[in-house]
């Protein structure tokens, strides 16, 4: 696993016959019933944060979520798994940190003591390079940031997934063990509730619990004026929560200051304290954590 | 070609020994240098819309985009290929409707006499239902749409795809004929810019022109005080285009009605005719109709 971490442009055409070797091997094994063993990671706890659209907030909620936890003392590993659009090093400001390549293993960055970080992005030539993979790729990769990576031993280990129900999704509830549930971001909008109905259906297929469905995205305060604004209207992710018979874990208002903090490299529940915006943060991540803890 | 359209759960291990033989004929056969043929379809010009980052209002982008085509008299197919989210069913209010499957063909939905619409949402048995699909099994369908849909003769088929540069991006470059390029959607927000990047130099990879960024929710009005709001900041798009040497489209505001015109399925271009939003989308359609046929 050393060649492996260069980014291979090389385009796979589905076949299997494209296939070095080398990739060959990196693909999880299957067992006797075609599907791969679980990977061996010291975790207690597994979560994974999805949407079923894009842009609604999920990777803003990972890292508030991951941050949250580990001011309370746990130690935490953050698994960014969007390949085409990781977004996390940047809202964390360590997006030129690389991981150091050991013989054995991949060393995350870690961004506090008790909070480490593996991205694709920690592993990329430069900021813009794309990464163009097509599925069976992604799903060796992701043995690897299970396996390779040292990890330690984790309290949690929270995995910000791209948007959809696609490869990355199926191929870390199949290989992680430990998987206490998924947190479904979705903005009040009816377009990202239809989506995100679907992310708990697809979770419910593969029998994992849903913790729960955030409203992020909901109403904004205008800073000139102070009304509110209800931009992608409000009530909707509480509605699909309470007709799917599943947990509701609160609602996040759309803050202007939210956005600049992820441009920006700061993580929003580090200061604010006081705020509106950052009091939601607060409860919805208490809900969660009694979900996952009950 | 009866019994693909049905959704298969069945889940892929990509090891290619779980496919049966009838799923492995739906894949595109490789030519000698393992790439598939070009799909044979009559039209002039395929356009690809992509971002890098979701949520930047890439499916309003296309079918404004479709519309104003179809509004000057052209033949457009517009094809949603974000199979885990499809929303353009649901913006142009259609997503109750079904594509009929006949003996050979799949009969796309009627729009307008000029604009026929392709969606995996048109094949599913109901709106809620996830696509579970990883990538191989995407390919297959992808050739379906291409090869199997009744298109008609097109001037323009506009290919929504979902964020990022995987599997559906790659293969619709591969199968379809007469790409002309790529248009790419981002918002002004660093996180999205970054990722636009990502995706310009993806398409540039493919050895596809890049037909220019188009820099959406780019400030927003407050509908109380009628003071601007800079969400997402803004310039970015504009900025990346000119230090990547590609065109740049223009800027649409984030209009809370543009918003709602989404949710409830209505072409946002054929109201508000004298509203500056409008404005702004006519003058990047110009501009991109433009870039195409020049």
């Amino acid at each position: 696993m050393t060649t492996n971490h260069t980014i291979n442009q090389q385009k796979c055409d589905e076949t299997c016959s494209t296939c070095s070797p080398g990739q060959a091997q990196s693909a999880p094994k299957s067992t006797g019933k075609g599907l791969p063993p679980k990977a061996k990671i010291d975790v207690k706890h597994v979560i994974l944060v999805l949407s079923g659209k894009g842009g609604v907030g999920k990777s803003t909620v990972s890292v508030n979520l991951a941050f949250a936890l580990a001011s309370h003392g746990k130690n935490v590993g953050l698994l960014d798994l969007d390949f085409h659009g990781p977004s996390i090093p940047k809202m964390l400001g360590i997006e030129d940190q690389r991981a150091a390549v050991l013989a054995q293993t991949i060393e995350p960055v870690h961004v506090t003591g008790n909070l480490s970080v593996m991205s694709m992005a920690f592993l990329l030539p430069d900021k813009s390079s794309p990464v163009i993979w097509r599925g069976p790729m992604k799903m060796g990769a992701i043995q690897q940031f299970l396996t390779e990576v040292n990890w330690g031993s984790l309290d949690y280990l929270v995995v910000d997934l791209p948007p959809g129900t696609g490869d990355e999704a199926l191929t870390i509830a199949q290989l992680a063990p430990n998987v206490k549930g998924a947190v479904i971001v979705t903005t009040p909008q009816d377009l990202a509730v239809m989506d995100a109905i679907k992310a708990v259906k697809f979770i419910e297929k593969l029998e994992l619990p849903v913790l729960g469905i955030i409203e992020n995205m909901s109403g904004m305060i205008c800073p000139h004026c102070g009304e509110t604004i209800d931009l992608f209207s409000r009530g909707g992710g509480k509605k699909a929560a309470e007709d799917l018979g599943v947990p509701y874990l609160g609602e996040i208002p759309l803050d202007p200051e939210m956005v600049k903090a992820g441009d920006e490299g700061r993580p929003y529940i580090l200061q604010h304290e006081e705020s509106p915006t950052r009091k939601s943060v607060d409860a919805v991540m208490k809900n969660l954590v009694q979900q996952v803890e009950s």
